[in-house]
């Protein structure tokens, strides 16, 4: 139900599309087509159904909006503004797509309130909006419907359903019964080429609906009957998809209904037809005040159910774990648990692979922290990602901690960014590393918004063995490394591998990726060390600050270089190991700390993979001396260790190398 | 039909089977489970339908067959061997994945006959099978269905159909009804956790039929029904999907139909009771004669089709123009008018974006070399791929020369990797740098079967401007650089751009991406060059052998070097500019070229993007002074030329550097 009379609402939306217009006309930059085809849609949601308070925007039992054609920004600044949101002024507006401004050219979040997730790259926001409603189903059954319980709302466009990424979130959703997420088809049959019949013809509908999704088709510009249907919406037992046939660039004359309104200005022209088309008397980022007291009341709306959720909270006996939950706040409680767990490895040692390491660590972990959520892409045997805690999270049962994801890597990453967003958990998957390339979009958007997911990737290397060249990363340690703010760690031994997880779920603004590996590792480290050395990601491990060489690694190629370390001392030549098990943070140390690390001799670097990123070890190396240890090439399909010979990876290959530098 | 009994036809299955378990088993390693659920459906496809002739692998017109499920190789390798296939011996299978065998772990390109693809990473292979029936269409409909006429067949599993590439590649097909596309699905309901339910409960029918697929679900161990659906899909109008309801495992005993088939030899007592109950006494990698010798008919029916599809050729007027396509040679006829068209640009020099130097190029190669096929995942104005010889492909005219692949990454560059593969077109595409991530699983298997697809990536840093960090390729030119054996341009105007086309299609045995700008950049090459200067990856662009400083860029940074150094000039320093249009070659030239072009001195790099690819250049520059202009994190949302200045890549900055090294 809506107290704002029809002509009042189609005023509030033509707030909107005209908002928007004028904004990428401004910008000289910007897509106007998407928010005007929207607009109805989005006034409808926003003021009969989205459970928000705009004073409170952080308020963790609000609807989720989640704007997945995120090219269509303009319409989400239009809004936060309109609903009055701290800090959204009209000159955010006026300043859109501008160098300093909070409006950039596609959501960004953090930097514009009601902003849930930071979308644009197509596909994405619906696969977060997916891991949303997951980590709301979960919670919900969790803490109880009395303290979460909200819906998540998404609204893709016809490029969103193209992507494969789409195919992977909705299965899921549809088959974990998600009948809390609602997704607003912007059915407007218009991509950047020109008519969505140029490349596509799928029944979208009996699509979403053969994974088990409620469907159904609307005029988008009917609000009375996208209101009727986002009401039927929030009754099913299933997830639901709204298409709402649109016109992009609703108002607009010749551009109207074309690909021509999608992504540039309109022209004065076509603005001052659709100024009259949408009877919109006024000058640009000219609001009238009832329409703007109108969406500001809207704004308000929810501050009494915020009210009430407040006082179910203060009754609740879940609330303190649900508010724990909230915070993400792991630190002192795994510290405590790490700690313990290491001193026992210390007083027996265990030689297991880093992926049976991680297991390890993890039923610790999870014992610790009760709020993360674990899961694999369809290689829970190999990833050892569940442990005792973690049972199934299924539709029947969503309360599980563990996600059978299927054979959906990218999917996957993406709901896990959701999850993050969402709150309340804390998302961890795996995957082989290989198979980071299929998840690599999400990775990188995590990377840009600072969120904490973590990617359990193992079979790290050739180690892998008979699974051949198509399933042993190279290049994957180099190439993850290269996306910014997003750290791999690539642990030498069962300790490294749990103080990596402890540094990792310590990094609340960091995306993580940890690369174990398939064979065992001789345990390395062997001595209590006071705090956490891996905080740094990288410490002499083993020998003085004085030496002739310095042999670095990661991984199972540490391992190598301590024998390597051995070989050489027999013949006189002193050598400290340097362990390296992330990189990233490494050289986020300051200089005094890398130089001490690393020394001021000739430097050997070991790891089972390209060189590229270890280049400004290599090359940066005392007297210029510098070699690599490690893969130019493709692997090849054999066992394990006869590989690591064939390649050249070997101790005596290290210790060759530093006698080399030496002579 | 079929010559062989119903009982042959079964024992015939049973050598797939027992093959399949025995090689797994030698090599302690491997997938039995698929071969053997799978291996009535493969021989009744062999036997009755498939059009080959293992005496010639590569027969231009045969049916190709894809193994899109890889893990199950040793379906492929044991027909392989059965067949007849010159050079696949009974020691090949024997040696199943051993270092050094061509039975590698999964379906290698170039190592086994009749393995028309690498496989493995999961759905790859299904979306090579529609690009390659794209390729078949295409030239079907171009040189005549008297010279190519074909199937392909492909076989998919649960996986195959979950990774959401899936998606894209079946809803192309289906828009562009390849009604010569089989897709058999190995329908066991398992993955490697367990049972399909634990993830998944899609109606595959039903979302294949919403793409505009024929559907049909058969008993896969029954050949009868087998055969009689391939025969249907064979006269439909649009691709086919059988649903092939199968028991992994099949033969076995408590392993049967259960995920323990899956991925891991059997053991001796499930092999024995395969043994059993397939009815086979043979010991293994024993083929009794009469089994061996239909297969071997099977391996030899089809050269008598093949006899006569030569006699077609001899008398088809389209021949000659096909055999062109198909050896894909384009050395001279590309030289020629590259070359003549650069002696244009000399004459009258032009200042455009080089995604417009890329369309002027592709317009002068599109004349030339009549097989390219390109195409955009909807970007066609931003990416400028369309030129004036090509139309659109579409379901009714395949003879376009111009796909539009809609919003589908990853699923174009699987695609195209199929295209490459079939032969008779050369593809290339167009996208976003950004969202080469999209599709990097197909990059690395191009790199990696080393096929000759070309990636046109526009918008290739912050130049892009206002879209934002989630459209602005920061690490992405060091990512693709990693990957061994793909090979990177960025070409710095609009002569270096024609040139590294020209370079990018002779490399018949690389993948490539061409890496454009949005902005316009100032034509440098004003001579006429002898030959292609950016063969060699990099050169001395201006500037004498002897020097101060040497400047080195790619792309649109050349000609900020190109300013810097005129800027240096003026305070007495001497700079020489070394433009490095693709760095990858640059680094394949031996050390002489190298050290030459970079001389002795002190260098700066600069780049739009990271600085990881350069390390290795920067810290080995003379007297160990080196430094870097580009990027050290994400991007901003704001005009292209205001992000230089805002990031600090402008002339000045690289001429400062420059002094400071100097100092």
């Amino acid at each position: 139900m809506t107290d704002f009379s029809p002509e009042l609402q189609k005023r509030m939306s033509a707030a909107i599309a005209t908002l928007s217009m004028d904004a990428v006309e401004q910008a000289n930059s910007g897509h106007p087509g998407m928010p005007m085809g929207m607009a109805d849609v989005a006034t409808t949601l926003f003021t009969r159904f989205l459970k928000f308070d705009a004073s409170a925007p952080n308020w963790p039992d609000r609807d989720r909006f989640v704007l997945s054609a995120g090219h269509g920004s303009m319409l989400i600044y239009s809004l936060s503004y309109l609903n009055g949101y701290q800090g959204m002024t009209i000159d955010d507006l006026k300043n859109f797509r501008q160098l300093g401004s909070k409006t950039a050219g596609h959501p960004e979040y953090g930097h514009v309130p009601g902003v849930e997730t930071t979308t644009g790259p197509l596909g994405q926001g619906f696969g977060n909006a997916v891991g949303m409603a997951i980590a709301e189903a979960h919670c919900r059954a969790r803490y109880g419907e009395d303290i979460c319980n909200h819906f998540t709302y998404t609204i893709a466009g016809d490029g969103c359903l193209m992507e494969g990424i789409s195919q992977e979130a909705l299965s899921l959703a549809g088959h974990l019964k998600l009948n809390k997420l609602i997704v607003l088809w912007d059915d407007n049959n218009i991509t950047i080429d020109g008519a969505v019949s140029l490349a596509d013809s799928t029944d979208q509908l009996k699509r979403f609906e053969a994974s088990g999704w409620d469907v159904t088709r609307v005029d988008g510009h009917d609000m009375e009957a996208v209101a009727k249907a986002i009401e039927a919406a929030q009754k099913s037992d299933t997830p639901s998809l709204i298409a709402c046939k649109t016109v992009i660039g609703k108002g607009a004359n010749k551009k109207a209904g074309t690909k021509s309104a999608h992504g540039a200005p309109l022209g004065a022209e076509e603005i001052a037809f659709a100024r009259t088309s949408l009877d919109w008397t006024h000058e640009p980022f000219d609001v009238p005040s009832d329409v703007l007291d109108a969406w500001r009341q809207t704004g308000q709306k929810g501050a009494a159910a915020r009210g009430e959720w407040d006082a179910r909270m203060a009754k609740s006996d879940k609330a303190a774990e649900y508010k724990k939950a909230l915070s993400g706040d792991v630190k002192e409680d795994l510290r405590n648990a790490i700690s313990q767990y290491i001193s026992g490895l210390i007083a027996d040692p265990k030689k297991v692979a880093t992926r049976k390491a991680s297991e390890m660590a993890l039923e610790v972990i999870n014992e610790a922290i009760p709020f993360t959520l674990g899961g694999s892409a369809d290689l829970t045997g190999s990833n050892n990602t569940k442990t005792s805690q973690t049972v199934a999270l299924t539709a029947e049962d969503p309360t599980g901690r563990y996600i059978h994801y299927g054979i959906r890597e990218h999917g996957m990453a993406a709901m896990m960014n959701g999850m993050a967003l969402h709150g309340g958990v804390i998302p961890y998957s795996g995957g082989f590393l290989i198979f980071s390339d299929y998840c690599r979009p999400s990775l990188r958007l995590a990377a840009l918004m600072g969120i904490r997911v973590i990617h359990v990737l193992t079979h790290d290397s050739i180690g892998l063995g008979e699974d051949g060249p198509t399933h042993q990363p190279v290049e994957h340690m180099s190439a993850l490394r290269a996306i910014p703010n997003f750290y791999m760690f690539r642990p030498c031994d069962v300790v490294e591998t749990a103080e990596c997880w402890e540094v990792a779920l310590n990094m609340t603004d960091k995306p993580s990726g940890i690369a174990l590996t398939r064979q065992n590792l001789t345990q390395l480290r062997t001595e209590m060390a006071e705090g956490n050395p891996c905080e740094k990601g990288g410490y002499i491990l083993s020998g003085g600050k004085k030496r002739d060489v310095t042999l670095i690694a990661s991984g199972s190629e540490v391992e190598l270089a301590m024998e390597a370390k051995t070989e050489l001392e027999k013949d006189g030549v002193t050598a400290a190991v340097v362990s390296v098990p992330c990189l990233d943070l490494f050289m986020d140390q300051d200089d005094a700390y890398i130089a001490d690390v690393l020394g001021d001799g000739p430097r050997v670097v070991a790891e089972a993979g390209i060189q590229q990123s270890w280049d400004r070890i290599i090359y940066t190396a005392g007297k210029g001396k510098g070699a690599f240890v490690g893969m130019t090439g493709f692997g090849a399909s054999g066992k394990g260790e006869e590989l690591f010979e064939h390649f050249g990876i070997t101790s005596a290959a290290i210790a060759a190398k530093a006698k080399e530098l030496l002579s």
